[in-house]
């Protein structure tokens, strides 16, 4: 019951938008009802300044406009996307395509980057595992223009602290790159945290893999489809973002430097890893099933040896005894006065018999 | 038996096909008899016409033809492709070619996008979920001409009522473009459509996932057969999509701006999207099966488990009471005054063993 | 036994060949042991003539060559290709190289397009259902000159009576087109019967869909085995032919107008969507065993627990018959007036206590 | 035991060649310890010459040297390659490549082409079926020069008869042309042959289908691993043939004239057929382990039913003549004059309904 | 559970990198703590120095910075890299870019070649069988310089010996040749072993086989899961080679001469073999699971067989025992003077007709 009532949900968020104009701004994801909030942090070698603005007062809102025409690198990192009106106000004031602001806050959106005259616009999914184990995914949309990076998540927490940490020393690297070095930290730091989450997978499949040996259950077989269909909810989301990196590197926009585009090669290969255990992390789920069923026809031969063997010697003792059970009025046997212990030896022969036979074929 | 009658039906009409010369205007559908029915909306930034001719006099006839030479947007819609006589007139009076008539009744037409030298010609499929939670499968065809966009449909019933309501309002960004804005919107809404169409699949296998796990049967494994063939029969439906979608972005002719690319663009995307959940939910539907096998094995295994403790724990308790039923004259036990309850005892003491034999073994 | 038989003919003929120098004319097939027949049909926009003519008469040989300088277009089919001395001065008289003539009587020649200088050879597979529902495959080998389409088949039957029919009519447009046209004609001729037979494909997955559900059998393991061979058989004579007509489209050949590519743009579609349904339906095969498998599965666990309730059920009662049997001289319960009734008052609560139990199971 | 052996072999002879330096000659194969002997036959329009020629002799080895020269045709065919010091001085007489000495006796080189200024190298296998029905496989290698093939093979048998007889009629083909043509008739002789070796596979495959039908054992099971295992290893000898074959098609290299690529074109055909061929083995022996698990389920269900149907049927009846085996003193039916034909009617009774129930379970 | 620490740590290895910025020198391998040790080889045509350096000597760290501008060709080994401080000294002072330095000590990197102005760095894995039958993994960075190779490796142990050794006789090839040699040889020596890894992967299969023809068991099943998990992982360590050497091949780097591609050609060719084996080895692995279970299904067939042939055959007599055991006062038999014995003649009679249905069903 409760598994199903998500879908009815995600159904009928997606019915809001079936239908209308593309270009509108319309917010799908289950994280609504909250203000935006914007962080802004401008830096250039030798100043830092970091500051959060309420950008429901008015005058505020175009201080945020304002940073894209300082000298410095600006990162204006939106927190909050349910609120449509301000999202679409403020995708106007920095002159976006409509189609982008409407990807801004497609929380549904695949992964993905557009190039535009003056900025560069990628679309992507930020996974982390919180302190539950649980993986949580987060839409991110980033904006790369001249001088300022414009970041849009939809909660607090982001994987961007270690980002935050480097601008905020006076020798990081950041500090001396432009806004394109920054927009490719952010996405670098993204990526990492791919590992942290792949790793995370790994240990489930692990823990399956022994659960499988010491004590499958129904519950265990469950859990394997719940993991294959987490692996494939995370392929989704990961898979594409080798080929947009890929995509980055051999775009001739101007707002991507070559510098750049050398630290970019390093990023594709850590998509490669990335995507090479996702396909091996897919082969091992789907090995787990088996390993189960395999289990599963373990455990019923060892059921149904236990059953034949205990049949097996105790049915023909049975017989034995039904028979000297038997009322006729001349049974010779019933006459001799030790034809009682003859009896029980012929049965302890037999059933020593019947070990040595189960032993014989290792069913013992 | 009913479910064989659609597919000689299908056959037959094939047949019907078989052997005609290329060209040749032929319905296949199996909603025929019905007389054909046209819908214009005429419109431009200022105004908006809306009429419904009948195509059956003379005079109209001709209404639609002129249609295409006026200076606002036609959209011409065609409902009811069945009156093989009326398609073919008004394709030879819009000079189509033979072919593009003959695919314009063509039901079984694979999704294509052909180029003419003053038109452009798309056969698609719109899939939607009915009041019973149906799928509905409608032919469509669409053709791109200068200022107008011929639709021919099966049904009354459609995916565009979207765009029209859309077209109805002056501020509309669909009344300050042209034809080819028009084709794409109804494109668009096609594709739209797709999603709905698979979060009706994706509850499907939510629910046969339920199914399997509380309460499998015979009609679970029909149920899977069943869905996987539907996944299989919508992929061919839907799969092509994205590459028409690639060709028409690609395409030179002077009917699509370069402005509407644009808007493709957005729209490609969400066929990627949309192909990457099929592949997924083919998956997800393969796995079913795999599931429905191990839940078949755990059931097995509970089964033989009560079969083979019932059998362990009862067979030799029956030997032994048919020891002391055996008739000879000379068995010593059966004079000891409480031999009866020594017996029971002893059987008391291997029915207490044989249960805890089992509870270490955890079958119980 | 006989299942074999055919293996042994096949390699002992395909044995024949092995060694012969490049070139060899050699009819592999068999249906040899047959004169052949040859019927040409001359026709241009005003007249037809059609007539059949005795190959073996030496006159009448050099009428067949002489077709070729007709100005109108000739349609010359050779009925019967096992008389590979006959088939060889053919193909020398109109020049085609030794290569070409060896195809010919090829019959398990894979589908194939050579282009020559002055010809165009296609080798295809004409597949039909005869009226047993049995599948023919009939070699067929298709040469196109200038004016003159050359047919080998291997029988009379063949699936272009269509073509002949619209020939005959004044009115078609066959008339009024060239060779290539012709040409164009009998391909698609060929590839409209694939689909006949792909619907009996259908129908066949559809019957044993059925026979799985309703009353599976071991034979019925063997008919899916059939039908995945027969699918992988169809597959291989009917899948390269795409890329076949993709290459006539391609080619710049003389002999192939612009006309005639724009139809077998039509035709390609017909293709794919062909090599789609194959796709589709060796998925299909695929699950039917999944199916019967799960099916035997089922039926199993139904055998099961018919066997462990009626276990569970008696042996308890007998052991507890088996108790009041025992000879014990002092058995207290034996002397009651109403023990006999009291035991089975006892035996029939522990029975509706069993059926309870296996009622909640939900196993009965 | 002894199935590892081998493979204990394979690895110390790979174990002999590891970090040797690159073209180093060095035997692999296990054929070893035999003196090569040289056949050669030379042969233009006019004449043939055949001789055998003892190498070890210094002024016959001038001579194998000399044939590279003269005018005609030689075909110097080299048998016995493991007398690495032979090879090695015969590859740098003949000015070979040390990598092509070296491939020349690596018997486990994957099916190549390497082309070098002044030749063009080929290493094959040849496959063949024995006189046992066991598969034989014969490392090859071919180095054709101006006006030379040069041919080394492992054992005196090889499947190039046929190409011998024709090269002796002298008005065969081959008598005509260059030594490219002889070349690709090899080549051509060798693909020939994989049919035969294909059909081999074919009828293991029907056998094996059979006897699943009717008498399945686990050395079945057996024997459908090995078949995939074969087929795997021909795949691998016969797989890479077809790329080269096409790369010889398209060379620009001086030794292969455009007329002998015609002929290539359809080796290529060959090619492309064997490898479509090796697919659908692959496919088929997959089905076999899925046809056997099926019959083996087939079987548990027999076994079963019998278990079942005898279990059903004689556990009540023994359960109502326990009944009447108590000793109660007051058991009303014993005192019944026909009490006991009464009991048998009942247990007819429950007999026969018994078989009724399972007659309509169809389990009878 | 200690299968499991492993998982931890490596995460917890990854987690210290997370964060950090790209460039950033992280030992992330398990073999830490030790200093490092630099073997320096310098060899030309004439003449031969090999010498160990401590570089934790000032003067000495120079020393191996010389030896990039001497004539002769130098190969300098590093062992141990866990030294990050050291690593990232030497990187600086032969100018490497950070991001090359970083992936020196990156244990955890895929294999790649990476091309800059002066020089090509390429990273790969060192796969042996130690003397136990382990699979070792050794991370490897190579770096060729002008006149110079610069190797990385984790361990004392390598695979290098036989390089070692070919370079110190000076009639070795390597010895004419440049740095581009030795950093070919040095990679075909990589490559060289693995097909020694191979061979191990392929012993295992081949003894995992008889194993379950033998004498399987749950363990057998989790030996095969280890296999596959073996295998996928020597596949992400080797697979990605081939590209690379092909990239070599291809590239227009200065420091790689045409004399040095043609032997990578070779290693190329071993790639492919490998590469195929990988694949097959894939093949064989899931083939093997599927023998497990078609004889674990096998097994339990045994198992029924049995049990139903003793129950099947004693059941009934145990009834017919029954029967006569029954206490009414007219059982007409019982008063047979024979009676006793009809009743065993009768039991032989089922007994023997049983065994014959039996083994007419193949069971016995």
């Amino acid at each position: 019951m409760a598994k199903k009532k998500p879908t009815h949900k995600r159904q009928s968020i997606r019915h809001i938008k079936t239908g209308k104009s593309p270009g509108t701004v319309t917010y799908l994801g289950n994280r609504g009802g909250v203000k935006s909030l914007v962080n802004i942090m401008e830096y250039n070698k030798q100043d830092i300044k970091e500051s959060t603005i309420d950008v429901y007062e008015p005058s505020n809102f175009n201080k945020i406009i304002e940073h894209k025409v300082s000298l410095s690198t600006s990162w204006i990192n939106v927190i909050g996307i349910s609120d449509e009106k301000f999202i679409e106000n403020l995708g106007n004031s920095l002159s976006l395509n409509p189609l982008t602001t409407e990807d801004v806050v497609n929380t549904h959106q695949r992964p993905k980057i557009d190039e535009y005259d003056h900025y560069i616009f990628g679309s992507f999914k930020m996974l982390y595992v919180d302190e539950n184990s649980e993986l949580v995914t987060e839409h991110l949309a980033m904006v790369l223009m001249e001088n300022t990076v414009l970041v849009f998540q939809e909660l607090q927490e982001d994987v961007f602290n270690s980002v935050r940490e480097r601008a905020r020393h006076k020798t990081g690297r950041i500090r001396t790159k432009n806004a394109d070095y920054l927009f490719f930290a952010l996405l670098d730091a993204i990526i990492d945290n791919y590992f942290v989450v792949l790793e995370n997978v790994n240990q489930k499949i692990d823990y399956l893999e022994e659960e499988i040996y010491d004590n499958p259950s129904p519950k265990t077989a469950h859990a394997i489809q719940d993991l294959k269909k987490e692996i494939l909810r995370i392929r989704r989301y990961i898979y594409p973002v080798k080929e947009l990196i890929s995509k980055l590197m051999d775009t001739e926009h101007a707002l991507i430097s070559d510098d750049t585009k050398l630290f970019l090669r390093d990023t594709m290969d850590h998509c490669t890893e990335i995507n090479e255990s996702l396909n091996i992390f897919r082969e091992m789920s789907m090995s787990l099933m088996e390993m189960y069923m395999s289990n599963m026809s373990n455990k019923m031969n060892e059921v149904m040896k236990v059953l034949t063997i205990m049949a097996s010697i105790f049915i023909p003792l049975t017989f034995i005894v039904g028979v000297y059970g038997m009322n006729f009025e001349h049974i010779p046997e019933l006459k001799y006065p030790n034809g009682y212990f003859y009896v029980w030896g012929l049965m302890i022969v037999i059933f020593i018999g019947m070990l040595f036979y189960f032993k014989n074929k290792r069913w013992l």
